[in-house]
C-alpha cells in the first residue's frame, strides 16, 4: 500500500481538528489556555541512513527532522519521546553520544520513550515523537492566497550537493556535508515568522515538491522563479551555476529551510527579521490563482523536471 | 546493548522532572495550568506479535498498550501519534480496521504520525505515541510505603493462558485468547484510583516483575500471597489450581491490569469503587520495610520462581 492510500484510511479516525486533517507537518491541539504542537517522524536502516552513516549523525538528524516541523508551525520545542531499536553496543553508544550534543544544542529534554530489540539481520527502526508549544497563531500549509509573495529561509541544495559528494567519494565540501549530517531546523525563524506569513512548512523532500504541496493544500498556484533560489558559495563552487545546478538544488531535499507565503505588505517585517536573526530569508516566487506549480527563470517560462523530490519515505 | 544500558545513557538528556528519571510508565509534564501525560511504546515483528498474528489484533494491542500506561497515571486519552512501517496492502488495510475498532473503543482521535517503508524481508516497526490529561496528582512507580497494602485490578494471567492455548493449537478458552488479542486498558478505573493510591503501575511484563520495579523504585519491600492472585474462571478451567498455574498467572505477563499501593484506611473506598465501576479490584500483598519481592501462600513462604516476567521486550 502507498502512503496515501494508508492515510486515507487513516483520515477517518483523525476528524478532531487537533489532526488538521492528517495534512500538516504536525498535529496543533488547544490544551487549556495553551496550544500544543506534536509530531512524530520514523527513520528506517536502508531507507532514511544507512547502516555505515555515523550513528551520532543519524542521532541528530532525528531530533532535527522533528524540531524542524516544530519550527515550521512557530512552535518552541519541550520534550521528546524516543522509540529506539537497539543494536550493537559501540553504535547504541555513539548514537546516545550524537543526541546528546543535538539535544544540548536544540536545548530540549528527552522525557521517555521505549527501546525494543529487532531479528537479527533486520533493518533497525528509529522513532521521535517532538512536543512543542506556540505562542499564538499557527500557520498552516493551507493558508497561501493569491498575491502573498513565496519566500524559503537560508540556502536550499547544500545538503543534497553534500550528499553526492559523500556518494561520489569526493572530499571537501564540508559545509555541505554538515548540511547534509547535521540540519539546523530554524527554530528562532519559525517563532518569529508564525505572526507575519499565511502558510507555512519545512522543506524536507525538496522545494519543489514541498511548494506544490503548498499549493494543493491553500488551493492556489505557486510560481517560482529558480533564478531567485538562494544559493551558498559552498553549492555554487561544488555544482555551479547552470540551470541543471539550480534545478538540483530546488528537488534534492534534506534542507530543513523553513518555506512560507506572506502578504506583500509584510516584506519589509519579514527583512528585517533577515537582518536581525543573521538568516537570509529569500524571496522567491509568487501564489497566483489557479492551481499547480510552474517554474520561471526570470522572464523565461521553463518546463517543470520529471523529479520534483522524494515522493514516499 | 542492553535496554538498562542505553537507559542510563540517556538519563543524562533526561534530567527535566516530567521525565521522571525514565523510571515511570508515562512522562508527566505540567503545561500550563493542565497535566500532559505522554507514553510510547513499539511493536516489532517476530518480537511482540508475528507477522501472522490478525493484523486488527496487532493494531488494537499498540493502542491498549500505551493507553494502558496512561490509565496506570490516572489520565484521560486525548490522541495519539501513529508511526507506521507499510507493508502488503491486505494486511495494511486490516491493521487499519483493527485500529479504527480500538480507536473507537476507547474514545481517542489520531492526531498524526509518519509512515515509512523498510527493506523488503525486513521485519516491520510500529510505534504509538499516546497523550493524554490528568486531573489531580499523578502517581508514580516510587510512592508505595511500608504499610500499604498491595492490589491489582480484574484478573491475572488470563492473556498469558490465551497465548498457551494458541501456541498449542487448542480450540476453545475464547475469552482468555481475547484478552490476549485484544486488552482493554483500565481507564475508568485508573482516573478513579488516582486519588486514592500512594503508587500504581500497570502490569505488562508480569505481576511479579512489575511489583518488583514498583518495590525497587519505592526503595521497600512487597511481599505477595499468591493465594490472593485474581483467577478468572475461564483460567481456573484451563489451567487448574494448582500452585503451578498461580506462579504461571504472576509471572505471564500482558495483563494490561493496575497495579497499585494504598494505605489501609483507603481499603473501604477501593472495595466501594470496585463494586461501582463492576470491576474487581483485590488486595494480594503488603508493602514492607526492606527491599525485594518475596512470595507466600497463606501462612507458608515460598521461593520466587526462575522467571519473574519479561525481562527486555
Amino acid at each position: 500500500m502507498t502512503e496515501s492510500e494508508f492515510i486515507a484510511l487513516m483520515r477517518g479516525i483523525a476528524g478532531d481538528p487537533a489532526a488538521r486533517g492528517l495534512e500538516d507537518d504536525a498535529a496543533v491541539m488547544e490544551f487549556g489556555d495553551r496550544t500544543l504542537v506534536l509530531t512524530h517522524d520514523m527513520i528506517v536502516e536502508g531507507v532514511h541512513f544507512l547502516g555505515k552513516d555515523p550513528p551520532g549523525d543519524v542521532a541528530w538528524k532525528l531530533l532535527a527532522v522533528n524540531l524542524s516541523d516544530l519550527a515550521a508551525k512557530g512552535a518552541r520545542p519541550v520534550g521528546a519521546l524516543l522509540g529506539y531499536t537497539l543494536g550493537e553496543a559501540d553504535w547504541d553508544r555513539a548514537f546516545a553520544e550524537g543526541l546528546k550534543s543535538a539535544a544540548s544544542a536544540f536545548g530540549i529534554a528527552l522525557l521517555g520513550g521505549d527501546t525494543v530489540s529487532a531479528p537479527t539481520g533486520s533493518a533497525r527502526t528509529f522513532g521521535l515523537t517532538a512536543i512543542g508549544e506556540a505562542a499564538g497563531a499557527v500557520p498552516s500549509r493551507a493558508g497561501a492566497r493569491a498575491g502573498d509573495h513565496l519566500w524559503v529561509s537560508g540556502t536550499i541544495g547544500d545538503s543534497g550537493a553534500g550528499l553526492k559528494l559523500l556518494k561520489a567519494g569526493i572530499a571537501g565540501g564540508r559545509s555541505l556535508v554538515e548540511r547534509y549530517r547535521n540540519p539546523r531546523p530554524r527554530l528562532e525563524a519559525g517563532q518569529r515568522l508564525a505572526p507575519l506569513v499565511g502558510a507555512m512548512m519545512d522543506v524536507s523532500d525538496g522545494l519543489l515538491i514541498d511548494s506544490g504541496r503548498m499549493a494543493a493544500a491553500s488551493k492556489a498556484a505557486i510560481r517560482i522563479d529558480i533564478g531567485l533560489i538562494p544559493l551558498s558559495e559552498a553549492f555554487l563552487g561544488a555544482m555551479g551555476e547552470a540551470r541543471e545546478a539550480r534545478l538540483f538544488a530546488a528537488s534534492a531535499g534534506d534542507d530543513y529551510e523553513l518555506l512560507f507565503a506572506a502578504a506583500p505588505e509584510r516584506s519589509p517585517e519579514i527583512n528585517g527579521l533577515a537582518d536581525e536573526i543573521g538568516l537570509p530569508l529569500s524571496r522567491i516566487g509568487e501564489i497566483e490563482a489557479g492551481e499547480g506549480l510552474s517554474l520561471c527563470d526570470g522572464d523565461e517560462p521553463i518546463a517543470l523536471p520529471d523529479r520534483l523530490g522524494w515522493e514516499h519515505r
